[in-house]
């Protein structure tokens, strides 16, 4: 049932999608060795690295890649004072990429994430594999030898950038929901009942993936069931439905920067903040209030990448406590949030919704006070670095 | 990788859970052939068939099972006058089989829907159970001359009221979107970012099981892509967010009586009626309105069934015709729909309903005043026949 391996040539062969329109973000402490592996997908591509922490120390990337590079010293100096909107010895810096981006479309992805390598998933041991019927027996040294992409069930490679790209470039049905999941999808429509005045669509904003192996779960979670893996490979991408919130993980995310950029502000995390964990559920909760007023999409599923290891509980569990009670608090403010037909543009949204932060969670800790103003040094920051963005205006989707 | 073939004896071997809590509802015009296939898994509950159509055709029911079955005759002496909301010459009479059931649990199924039996997918040849992962050459014959059931993809046999009753047996989650889908089933969870307060879900109201082989499409869809089959085999369950409208096909359905019995109305359709094949689908919309203001989960994906036959796109569109222009007032009608603090009970929601479609949607025709004329009659027979569920009421849920 296993294909012949596609070596990674041969995965150089595919065209690559939007190559001139899309910007890979990745924020790291370390040598960037794990683009080795990602090599066949994202050379073709430009990346724009957030270096987290120490400016010091010198950040590695494997040969061949086009890269741009920014430290703490750079993005003090290309922000000046609007720099402490940016998080500091936390990836929630990555947002700063976003910034200075000038493409259409964002892929960010974390440094500990592989593309299904064999011979990675391979040091896992067999089960994983079996389990993802990626395998059989007869075929592992071949492929391994080979060092090639994994395939997903039906025996296609896989290629996260490439399903990422396709979920955006699709319309979204955030107005009712499709029991087949993506209608767009080859094979699938829109079933009984659908109406068909809503078949066209809304503009996708977001595309979510997900994680074999390490799932993305909280301290507590981490520390009840140290041994959980995810070894279930869903084969679906669905629209999260307006008016429903999502926890957004940032570790294997795709955006439409004119459509949504401005509202992916990862907040104020790490060195001197009460809090840390919580940058990409903050983006999410934003990102979807502002995509339900606006008419936009957000998809969740494919494409999945390799988590490889999961970091510690008990330094996450410091990091989130606080987090873990103000989502209490937090969630249902942004359920009950509503935005005044006048943001007609997600700086617009972005601004009202940091006004609705201060006045409503103001009153939780004084931490959402400093991280509303935050918001707002954000906007004004992207506003800077992107003068014809600014007054950008997405207009209403249906509702 | 395909799993030595599970002989239709072991899976009588399996304890049927809810044996005496649960009774399958099926409507047909045929002798009821189909149940041959299903034996292994239906022999020990107890079927409910309500003939549609001609009350004086004699329906053959396989030796073994455990039945009742209602023609019309029935179906009027029973209910007196009353009978006038039970559809005639349409499956939509299948709900006179809920309303005259003791049982907690329902589970309501079509005599074209098939288990996968290997044998009988196999008829239609290799390519679906090879896309699906099912066999590998090698063991095909082996299996089809067992006459086994099939397998999903991970090689477990495939029990599709098995699967309906751990989804409803399981808590649903309406209030957050879980990215992992349903966080209840094992090797899954409720990942980062998920309020805890939330974890402990809601109950379930309503399992949704979805369909292989011929999809469920509306007549245009049916003419434009008359080969379209459905192969993905998605292996998820997961919660229809409050607040979301989906459509609901009756081909495939379980549900908790005690819980939402009384919403499961499956309309005025066929004989005398101007629209057909829109049943499940008012069912749908009102029990999931009711739902959401009460505080219950609707599940969908798992389990599939193999659906055998299209029904003819032609007949189908005379049918569906005015509801597919009806549906675009319906369903904003009721997205917009809110119950008052006073419905405590599903009849309660249900009458409050009747009133709202009699206002609001006989305007667009005068067949809605009077179907919510007889979605007041449905009710007075639910409690004439089910005195004791009259009263019953269902506290408000977390909202």
């Amino acid at each position: 049932m296993v294909e012949p391996a596609t070596d990674t040539i041969a995965a150089t062969r595919l065209v690559p999608l939007l190559k001139d329109e899309l910007d890979i973000v990745i924020p790291t402490i370390r040598n960037l060795d794990f683009l080795e592996m990602w090599r066949p997908f994202f050379e073709p591509y430009h990346l724009i690295i957030v270096q987290d922490g120490d400016p010091s120390k010198v950040i590695k990337v494997p040969e061949g890649f086009d890269y741009e590079l920014y430290n703490r010293n750079d993005i003090n100096r290309i922000l000046g004072p609007k720099a402490s909107c940016i998080s500091f010895k936390d990836s929630a810096c990555r947002c700063f990429g976003y910034m200075v981006s000038k493409k259409k479309y964002i892929f960010t992805i974390d440094d500990d994430c592989f593309i299904f390598m064999l011979c990675c998933v391979f040091r896992d041991g067999f089960d994983l594999l079996c389990d993802l019927g990626f395998l059989d027996f007869g075929s592992v040294c071949v492929i391994c030898a080979d060092k090639s992409v994994a395939k997903d069930p039906s025996g296609k490679a896989i290629n996260a950038l490439e399903q990422h790209i396709k979920n955006i470039l699709s319309p979204s049905t955030p107005f009712f929901f499709n029991t087949l999941y993506d209608p767009y999808r080859d094979g699938a429509d829109f079933v009984r009942g659908y109406p068909f005045s809503l078949r066209e669509g809304a503009p996708t904003a977001v595309s979510h993936g997900l994680w074999l192996n390490i799932p993305d779960y909280d301290a507590p979670t981490q520390l009840v069931k140290p041994l959980e893996r995810n070894t279930r490979y869903v084969d679906a991408v669905l629209t999260i439905p307006k008016g429903t919130l999502f926890p957004m993980c940032g570790m294997n995310l795709c955006f439409d920067r004119d459509l949504i950029g401005p509202a992916m502000y990862f907040g104020l995390m790490g060195d001197g903040q009460p809090i840390g964990r919580y940058d990409d559920m903050w983006a999410g909760w934003c990102t979807k209030v502002i995509c339900d007023h606006l008419g936009l999409g957000v998809k969740t599923g494919l494409p999945y990448i390799y988590h490889s290891k999961a970091s510690n509980p008990f330094v996450n569990l410091k990091k989130e406590y606080k987090g873990i009670f103000w989502q209490e608090e937090i969630i249902p403010f942004f359920q009950a949030a509503t935005l005044s037909k006048d943001c007609t543009s997600v700086q617009k949204c972005y601004i009202e919704l940091s006004k609705q932060v201060k006045e409503k969670l103001g009153k939780v800790d004084p931490y959402f006070d400093k991280l509303a103003d935050a918001m707002v040094t954000w906007i004004e920051a992207w506003d800077e670095l992107n003068p014809s963005g600014a007054s950008a205006t997405v207009s209403n989707g249906k509702a």
